[in-house]
C-alpha cells in the first residue's frame, strides 16, 4: 500500500468530529429551508473559460486531466469550482427558462482552491450559500433578507458570535465621485485594506498609487471609519459634506436594509463603511462577517448584490444578491482543537447485547422494534462475555445497553450506562428520552 | 460570459428534482444511522499511487493540475477518488489508533471517473457506502447485516424493487479447485460474464482462454446457474459432486448469511452462484444488486468481504465487509424522465402576502411565528397586487397563502390553494397538517 498521510489543506475528521460538522450543516440547511430557499447542487467542474471569466484569474484553480489522456490532449478543459457563485450564475443562465423568479436557492457544497495552505486557508472546503436572482430588477427586500437569515442561522450554531458588517458600493463610489475621484476601483481596493494595513498606509497608498490629494484621502479615510448599529451612519456621511446622486442612492439603500434589520439582536449586524469587498462584480449592498473572538480567521461569511453577474448576453438581465457561509473556515479550527465534539462517536443510542447464539432471533426482534420507533440500535455481533459487550458500548459513548433474557419467561432489562440505573423494560414500548436519541454537541472548556 | 452548456456525464437537477434526490439521501442516511453506522467523509483526492495500487489501474482517474503550475511540475500527484472503498481503506490505516473496533462507518459522497459517458455511466456521481472493519478477524454476522440494511434502505426509497444477489468467492474458488482448476482468477472473470455473453460464449471462452475441459466448463456453468432464496443452494451445489475444503467453508458462510436473512421480505435477497464480482480484493461474501424492472441499469449496488484490503503493512490486519449503493445510477434515469418529482419546487409551506409597505412589520411577525413552529414560510417581497402574489405561490406549488389584515382590528386569514378553503387563523397557533410541512414525492404514471 502507498504511503499513508494527511494532505495539507484537505481537512478530514474522526466520526465524533464529523458528527459535529454534520449537525452544523443540518442546522444551516434547516434554516435556509425555513426561509423557502430551494436546494440546488451544481456539478463540481466548470469549463475553464467560465471559471476565469469573472475577475478570478488570480485564483489557483485545479484543472482536471484524465490519467490515460494522450500526449496532445493534456487537459479536459474543466476545472474544479473555487466558489458556488460562478457555478450558480452559469446554472441560472443554463436553466433560465425553467426557473420561477425571483429564484431563491441555497447550495451547500465543497469547493477547491489550489492555494498554498496556511492558517484558515484550505484547498478543499465547504461553503453554504444563499442567493436570490430575479428578472430585470430585484427587490431591495432581499438585500435585507440575506443578513437576517445569516444572523439567525449563525445564532443557532454551536459557534462563537459572528458580526455581519454591511455596506453599499454605491455609497463609496458616490462619495469618491463626489470628491472628484474618477478611477474608483483602485481606490476601493486600497480602502478595503484598512483593517489589514492601517490608516497611515492607506493614506500613503491613496496618494502614491491613485494620485489622491491629502484632502481627498482624508475624506475616504473618514468615511471608512463610520460604523453604526442603526441608521445613524447616514448623518455621519452627510456630515462629510459630499453630495452625489449615487451617494444618495446608496445611503437610501443601506438605510432601508439597516432599518429592516432593526429588530435583530443587538450586535448581530452593523453598517460598516470600511467594507468594500475585493470582487469586481458587486454593484450595491456588500456583506462581510467576522467572529470577533477569533479575528485570526478573517472574513468567515461574505457576499453582496451583483446586478450584472448573471446574464450579460443580449438583453437578459438577472440581478442577484447572496451570502456565502465559510463553514470549514469557521468550524475546522474549532474541530481541530476539539473545542466541540459529539457526546458519542456513533449514532447508536441502544446496544442490544447477545447472551447466546440461540438468542439472535430475539435480539434481532428487540433491535427491529427499537429502530421502528426511531431509536438507532445495534445488536452486538457475537455472544461474547457481557464485560466485552459493555465495553463496546462504553468505548463509543452509547448511553443504553439492553439485556435479552436467555430464559423466555424472564423479563427484558435496559441499563443507563451513565447513571447505572437498570430497569425491566418492554421492547414493544420502551423508548429513551428524546435528548438521547441523537448524539449531542459538547463544548470543551477552551471553546 | 463563456458558452453555457450541460457537460455530458455530469448530471445536474432542477430544484424539484434535487428535492427528490435530497429526500433519497436523507432516507439512506437515516437508515444507516439507525443501524449505528458512524458518518465519515474523506477528502475528494488521494495520492495517485494510492488510487492505482488496488487493481484499479484500468480506471479512468482525473488527475489534478494547478492552473498556474510551472512547466516542470505539471501535476499535483493527486487524483479525484473513483470510489469510496479505497479512500476508506486509507482513512482506516491513517487513523487506526483512534478508531473503535469493529468500526462501522457510512460515507455518502460524490466520486469521479474520467469515462466516456454512456447510458447509466457518469463522470461525477454519488455513492452511499457502508463498511465494517475489525482488527484481526471480523464476525460473519456483519456479512449478513450488510444486505439486511441494504434491503431495508432500498424498500424505504421511492424506487422500483431491487434484488440483492449474494454469493461467496470461497464457494466458486473451492469448486474450481475441487475439479482441478489451478488458475482460478481468469475463470472467475469469464464466469462473471454469464449474464452478458450467455452460456455458450462462457463455455467456449473457458475452453479457449483457460484450457478447461468440456466437463470442467460444464460444471462451472452448472454451478453458475444455481439460485435460491433460502439455503437450498447448498444441496444443489453438493449434487455437483465436487468436494474441497474451501468449498465447504464457503457453503457454510453463505448458508449462515442466507439463514440470518430468512425473515426478509420474499425476493429481496437471493443466493446467486453466478455472481463473481470483478474486483480482485474480495475474499468471501460478494453482493450484487439489480433492479429487475430496469435491467439496462446493470448493477445498482455492490460490495463484498475484503480480508486483505486494509492493512497489509507488517502485521496489521483489518478485514472488512461493505456495500455501496449507486445512488446516481439508480436515481438519475428516473429523475431525468421526471418519473419522480417533488410536489412543489420550494421548501416553502406558507406564503405570507404583503398588502402594503406599512404591513411589513406585521407580515414579518407572522412569518417569524410560523417559522418558529417549524413551518417553512416566506413573506412576499413587495406590496404587489394580490393576483401577482397568489401566482407566485401557485407557480411554485406553495400550498398555503396567508392574508395579513391592513386594518389591525380585522382577523388574519389563511387559504389552502388546493381546496380553495379560506379560514380565519391566529398566527400564534395555526399550523398546517404535518403532511404539508415538507414537499412530498410524486410518482408520474410512467414510473
Amino acid at each position: 500500500m502507498a504511503k499513508i498521510r494527511p494532505l495539507s489543506g484537505f481537512p478530514e475528521w474522526l466520526p465524533e468530529q464529523r458528527l459535529v460538522e454534520q449537525r452544523v450543516l443540518d442546522e444551516i440547511r434547516a434554516r435556509f429551508e425555513s426561509y423557502g430557499f430551494a436546494p440546488v447542487e451544481t456539478r463540481s467542474v466548470e469549463p475553464l473559460e467560465q471559471l476565469t471569466s469573472k475577475g478570478a484569474t488570480d485564483k489557483e484553480i485545479y484543472v482536471l486531466r484524465r490519467i490515460h489522456a494522450g500526449e496532445g490532449d493534456p487537459d479536459t478543459g474543466f476545472g474544479l469550482h473555487f466558489d458556488l457563485t460562478v457555478p450558480f450564475a452559469r446554472y441560472v443562465m443554463q436553466h433560465r427558462g425553467e426557473l420561477a423568479y425571483p429564484f431563491k436557492r441555497y447550495q451547500i457544497q465543497r469547493v477547491w482552491r489550489g492555494e498554498r495552505p496556511q492558517v484558515g486557508r484550505y484547498r478543499e472546503f465547504t461553503q453554504a450559500d444563499i442567493d436570490v436572482v430575479d428578472l430585470d430588477s430585484l427587490s431591495l427586500s432581499f438585500d435585507a433578507e440575506m443578513p437576517r437569515l445569516l444572523a439567525e442561522t449563525l445564532a443557532a450554531l454551536p459557534l462563537p458570535p459572528v458580526v455581519t458588517g454591511i455596506n453599499n458600493r454605491k455609497v463609496l463610489e458616490g462619495l469618491y465621485r463626489g470628491i472628484g475621484i474618477e478611477e474608483v476601483t483602485p481606490v476601493l481596493r486600497i480602502a478595503d485594506k484598512l483593517a489589514k494595513i492601517g490608516a497611515d498606509n492607506v493614506r500613503r497608498l491613496l496618494g502614491e498609487e491613485c494620485g489622491l490629494s491629502v484632502t481627498q484621502a482624508d475624506t475616504c479615510l473618514a468615511a471608512a471609519q463610520i460604523r453604526s448599529t442603526d441608521t445613524s451612519f447616514v448623518a455621519a456621511v452627510r456630515a462629510l459634506g459630499v453630495t452625489h446622486e449615487l451617494l444618495d442612492e446608496g445611503l437610501d439603500e443601506l438605510a432601508f436594509v439597516m432599518g429592516e434589520l432593526a429588530d435583530l439582536p443587538a450586535g448581530s449586524v452593523v453598517a460598516d463603511l470600511s467594507i468594500a469587498r475585493g470582487l469586481d462584480y458587486y454593484t450595491g449592498t456588500v456583506y462581510e462577517a467576522v467572529m470577533p473572538s477569533r479575528p485570526e480567521l478573517g472574513t468567515v461569511c461574505a457576499g453582496g448584490r451583483y446586478d450584472n453577474l448573471v446574464g450579460g448576453s443580449g438583453n437578459v438581465r438577472l440581478p442577484g444578491v447572496g451570502i456565502s457561509i465559510g463553514v470549514t473556515r469557521m468550524l475546522a479550527p474549532i474541530l481541530a482543537k476539539k473545542q466541540l465534539a459529539a457526546s458519542r462517536s456513533v449514532p447508536t443510542c441502544v446496544l442490544v447485547t447477545l447472551p447466546a447464539d440461540e438468542a439472535r432471533g430475539v435480539a434481532r426482534d428487540v433491535t427491529r422494534s427499537l429502530r421502528a420507533r426511531g431509536v438507532p440500535t445495534e445488536t452486538y455481533h457475537a455472544p461474547a462475555k457481557f464485560g466485552k459487550q459493555l465495553k463496546y458500548a462504553q468505548k463509543r459513548g452509547i448511553p443504553f445497553v439492553w439485556f435479552v433474557p436467555t430464559d423466555a419467561a424472564a423479563p427484558h432489562e435496559v441499563k443507563d450506562l451513565r447513571s447505572g440505573e437498570q430497569i425491566v423494560a418492554d421492547p414493544a414500548v420502551w423508548s429513551p428520552p428524546d435528548a438521547d436519541l441523537r448524539p449531542s454537541i459538547v463544548r470543551s472548556g477552551a471553546g
